[in-house]
């Protein structure tokens, strides 16, 4: 199966490429990149030198129709949307790493991406590929839309109280703290490393597009509309996502009974590690690998709940979510090229 | 004025050093260190060659109280309760950066701490040194109790709102983020560069030390006790301490009125530093500085306020303050010698 | 073939089971350790879980015969001197990544190392296993001592100048600097991260023990005795190792004269790139794979030739190079479970 | 006194500000900014709220003229060489603290920097700032050009071997190491946290802008004519600036007497610590002084010299020496407004 990347020049790009170079199945065909187009991949990443050398070519659907059978796109918000029906229309697989087509509300996306929205019946029929808890509806799917970093954390946290009821919805929090590529490879003031070191700050207080993201898929899960309070930081980090979300329980649950309930809801799912009583994860366990590692706290002199979630946002937090929903499209086995040990240290 | 500082040789220590030189009113007299004493503080310190060559003597009170005014405690848990009556006897005054004098009750300390606490009456008579909320009881003070770096941060950021009721005691939640040398120079396999470095994790949840501190001040604030839940947070950086505290409002407030009144709150209090509205601080901003720097943010549609509080955790967090209280112990300018502007970058 | 690894739970311990886990050829069937003999490794690296799951045994040479084929030794010095000979008489293939058997002169080994040589009809027989330079000797060998970190990226940067007698010996200065992960899983107080962190250092000058190495290789490849300089320093980075190696040519060559004949001497060797004219590499470039990359540079003013390579120091400068060579010594193709794409960012 | 900073949003910029603001001879008086002017220099850096909150003016050589005394230059490369001449003209002490002055040789300044130089005649007069070796010629001076980051650390360790000739001039190499901060605020992807943080690089082989000044400066300090190799690199770090230099002695001289040679060289000089012997400087110690702390070691294998020096680049490699070259002019104390203590950890 041959595969194209459109933002190939990115960070969810490079990572792409690696991760399909370990995959059995894919071969990469194409590289698509807007700025860049006509350079060698291996001139801006040296990384890439003598593994994959090959020239960045322009946007062209027929050309990623005619080389290609799947597309992923690793662009910035509000390109995908214009570009991504072109490739599905000659019957590409599409699949997209931006918030383009997550939030199923049109009027939403212009809210918090302060955008056009991408057509309402396209947005209707992608799927949310959170593939842990959508594994039938990616199934077969043709335009799969992969989530958002914060989100993957957070729903994953979230989803074995959600679907049991066990929490008060209107007392979720998520404190959010992500390495810094998660906002991509701009060039920027606030993302500079004079900047960013030794300092820890919030940002998009309230404001943050993924917002409405996971308030979408409570509700899915849930049944019923919630608003969350949720904020992010910005860490001294390059990779590595760690949601802290904490809610109150409607019943006495102990720490250990929820980890149990949590071992079960995720025993089919071999990316989803649950922690031992006492013990939370650091986002340096998963570097490189598309784990979601979840530890749980339940206090029980206020009884409210802390999960503890962590990722590697490139990884399950975009391009290795993105290969798993591949595989799971193709009905491979859903590790397929994912088994990649974390690096430690 | 001649100053003694116990525990010369941690990271409190040599920034006691740092803002005493600076000091007008201050001579450092005497070094005090248990494992290292007898060696040259620029020895083990050489930033402080050329600057501070002493040698590091052994405790001994009758010696502090011959060669000294004031005595600092930079120890850790557990060693002041035992060296610092016997200071307090001899008529120096005490100030005492560690948690052994900062729980009324000694059986919290007993709990918490997993040592013996100190003499119940010393206890009572230990004044918190809070310095914004606590000046009066502070000004003459023989015993004080230097603050936790958390519970710094996190009550600057409550007082306000906790003086005027303003916010449901059982809705708090604070979510604390602090650099490594919070816990000291401590040689653990935790503590390493190569395990700390590129990761961020939770730690000790609902059983870090300072959640009965915190509890215990609200009490005092609010006249009402609560439990709260208080998750700390290991960042890769050096120095640097930021609290995001969530809180129900009881009424309907908005940010800029919250703002409003923390501005007033704090008007005659110059190391408290309000954001403008939409805008957080970082720790980057505080660094090398006694500066509490707040940011607010109430959302409407949960009524749910946050508070974003940041110090610099060897500064305001421990030895600023204690040099600030040491400054309204002897009724001088509570500025006197802390006029440092953050560095940046 | 199954593979035992004795100091399964240092850093190069746990990056061989990382890199044998992706090895067609090779089963983990035992990891030893001596502090924590007993205690399960994922309980140690968390990053195993699910992965690894295995208790850590005792060393016992008789149970490591009768499991396994191949032993790691990932040992800090002074240890597999005295325990790979008990794996080697019961016919074991024992590769040492420690300085055990690297220096032929085990009075070198007592004057560098401060320590008792191994054997010295052992250490004649040990083959160094610098896999690109010594690719005929390491087949078949019993005995492999793997390189040293800094020796790796000097030598292998030196390699082709020297085998063609193009540089002064007495020339060569060796500017190394390291990540720390380069010095072991060690709790003490320079390895902390608030030492660490925001700061740079040379250490040993004069005195580290990958001195000799390089000169004893050098000696071996020139044919000439020599004195080098070599300048260790520790960058605040976890992994990567880059050195700066300055030598006067003897001739004027240009330095695309030169990158030709490093491409050449080079070409059948897939783990060592070279760079592009007016180009060097970074770290970051080789994070997590077992290439070594190499730039260089002529000033023509002084006719001095500067060479920078950089490897990952856990990987080409420890676990990687362990199993290039073991691949060798095999008789398989030497990328054998070495294909990872560097993680970048 | 008066002061005005032309290019006071850079980090130069704001550096000077911490710094001044505890010279006791001088008020900021005039913030001069180009892409930022209007704007609150407080709303750019929140570190200085309550501290510095000046608008950011236009440059105006009237306006400066009437209202400062001093003019620091803290501008990118090409900008003071026309601006300063102005405040020159109108009778204002101007401190350049970018290289447009530096170069005596204006076709020097063409080839290296790549725009065109300044005029003749006031590159001719520009006294050159290096604190401790042209005390004399900068008493008085008007037209102050401060050194470059690199030839400060290089030169302050060079020069005491190389005014008593005890040095190969033509064996001089120079390795230098370099936090992010030494190229300034610039929004460009080289400079961004993901870029470099976890990696060490080379960069500007043989054409870095500081090569000819130093140089011009070592040919000043021996009377003779040479060529260096000086290699940056750049190192995961917001501040500090190490040069490992190396240079073949002339005669046998031991570590023990060129210790006391530097210790007699610079007893005079308050901001320059010579490090006892066997140990050398890291840049951490010298975090936010204005100190440059020197290590030696002489390889007697091979008769050649290390000089190892530190500097905060910002402080002393830029805002700090402008500030002691200001009070050299003045006749004041070197150190006025200068004895800030290390910050550690």
């Amino acid at each position: 199966m041959k595969a194209g990347i459109v933002g190939a020049n990115g960070y969810s790009g490079v990572e792409l490429i690696r991760l399909l170079l370990n995959h059995p199945q894919i071969k990469i065909e194409m590289l698509v990149a807007h700025s860049t187009s006509g350079m060698e991949i291996q001139s801006i990443y040296p990384h890439l030198g003598g593994i994959v050398e090959r020239r960045l070519e322009a946007f062209d659907a027929d050309e990623l129709a005619a080389r290609t059978d799947v597309v992923f796109f690793a662009t910035p918000a509000g390109v995908s949307k214009d570009l991504l029906p072109e490739c599905l229309k000659r019957g590409l697989i599409c699949i997209d790493l931006s918030g383009d087509f997550r939030l199923k509300n049109p009027q939403d996306y212009a809210e918090w991406y302060k955008k056009d929205p991408a057509d309402a019946a396209l947005l209707s029929d992608a799927v949310y590929g959170l593939s842990e808890l959508n594994r039938e509806q990616i199934e077969g799917a043709s335009l799969l839309s992969n989530p958002g970093c914060y989100p993957t954390a957070t729903l994953l946290g979230l989803a074995p109280v959600l679907k049991h009821d066990m929490i008060e919805l209107n007392s979720i929090i998520v404190d959010g703290k992500s390495g810094v590529s998660g906002s991509g490879k701009k060039a920027v003031i606030g993302n500079l490393f004079g900047e960013v070191n030794e300092s820890v700050k919030a940002y998009k207080l309230d404001h943050h597009q993924h917002t409405p993201e996971i308030e979408q898929m409570i509700e899915e899960i849930s049944g019923q509309k919630t608003a969350i309070t949720f904020h992010p930081h910005l860490i001294p980090m390059t990779r590595g996502l760690l949601c802290t979300t904490y809610a109150n329980l409607k019943q006495g649950f102990s720490t250990r009974e929820l980890l149990e309930h949590y071992e079960k809801f995720y025993k089919k799912s071999p990316f989803v590690r649950i922690r031992p009583l006492g013990t939370w994860p650091a986002t340096k366990e998963v570097l490189g690998s598309n784990f979601c590692d979840i530890g749980l706290n339940v206090d029980g002199r206020t009884r409210r709940l802390t999960i503890v979630s962590v990722i590697d946002n490139v990884v399950k937090g975009a391009a290795g979510q993105a290969v798993q929903n591949l595989n799971i499209i193709k009905g491979w086995d859903e590790q397929t090229g994912l088994t990649f040990t974390p690096i430690y240290p």
